[in-house]
């Protein structure tokens, strides 16, 4: 943890709820005093949301994989450089639900093999990493059956099979894997109060 | 030039004259015989136009040089995709005024010291070069008072000073030495018909 605020993400497959953990995790760090604001991937700023709406919208094979990786990239510097690192230096806790290790994913994996040139772009525009990870580790079917089931879903992440979702959680658990130092695998296939409770307990003592 | 169309673009400072030279070469290679289409950058494809609007309109500081840079590189991606490679396979002559010189030069210099940037961005999401480019060389004085006589110039292109179009001029004319390969230079500080029978001749000799 860095002594001027922290950043915190999180990330799972579709329908694991860390969207909800995010959100609950502010709230508990909200009533322990904390300073915290909750943003999320893509968008988070002005700037990253129009983009987000450019990426998102219309026909799902509007862009190429490697089109929409700049894009998602340039949104993620106008969010890095007008939301995250303003309040981290001003000593808040930032939490993202989502950051680049979805892009590692779903970019690298789900459209074409472009892992490597993910990677390569992070490291060039990017290079920021979060202080922690919160991985809300969940069983493939069990995701993919809330995701679907829920409104308000974007359709272009909707259309992931089952088969790219189990691909997706073992991608996940491999990069946990290799950097343990900033992740935490909570189980998410249980209760959300039970989730909610060991991913606080998790924060907390990392913020300590 | 490959066998398979060819890639001709046209770089130059602001008010070098340089799209009026693009129009009127591909006027001529038509009237040459040649099946010929003329595009331009930022923008050139649906999307690419998007994208364009996105960071054209509105505040200047909007978006940060780095965020810039990736967007105008979202933007030749989908152009080089849609666009140009699709009708370099079909044969076609390519005209595009403004291509990744210009980013080298107007992101390189102007907007931070992006250099290195621009550079590995370039060799990583894009990585091809034109098969010709027309240097369009002018007396940046000249050129600012013309750049700034016309109408309809995007004003962001207009913020750029004395100073910064000769450091341009310079900038250009060094790639130009450094790829005499792929550069002509020609001088426009001329009528304009001296000017275009000098490129028609330049490109027309490359093409055979």
């Amino acid at each position: 943890m860095t002594a001027r605020g922290a950043f915190v993400t999180f990330e799972g497959i579709d329908g694991s709820g860390k969207s909800t953990q995010a959100r609950m995790l502010a709230d508990r760090l909200r009533a322990d005093g904390h300073d915290v604001i909750l943003t999320r991937e893509p968008g988070g700023s002005p700037g990253a949301e129009e983009i987000r709406r450019l990426v998102l919208e219309g026909d799902p094979d509007r862009w190429s994989a490697e089109t929409e990786l700049l894009l998602f990239t340039a949104a993620r510097r106008d969010h890095l450089e007008r939301t995250i690192e303003p309040a981290l230096t001003a000593g808040q806790i930032v939490i993202c639900d989502r950051f680049a290790d979805s892009t590692r994913m779903y970019q690298g994996l789900s459209r074409g093999d472009l892992r490597e040139k993910v990677d390569a772009l992070h490291d060039l525009m990017i290079s920021r990493e979060p202080d922690l990870t919160i991985l809300i580790d969940m069983d493939p079917d069990t995701g993919l059956t809330r995701a679907l089931g829920r409104q308000g879903t974007e359709e272009r992440f909707e259309d992931f099979g089952p088969d790219l979702q189990r691909r997706m959680r073992a991608g996940f658990l491999e990069l946990a894997q290799a950097h343990p130092d900033r992740f935490r695998v909570i189980d998410g296939g249980r209760d959300m109060e039970s989730v909610a409770a060991d991913v606080h307990k998790a924060v907390s003592s990392a913020l300590r």
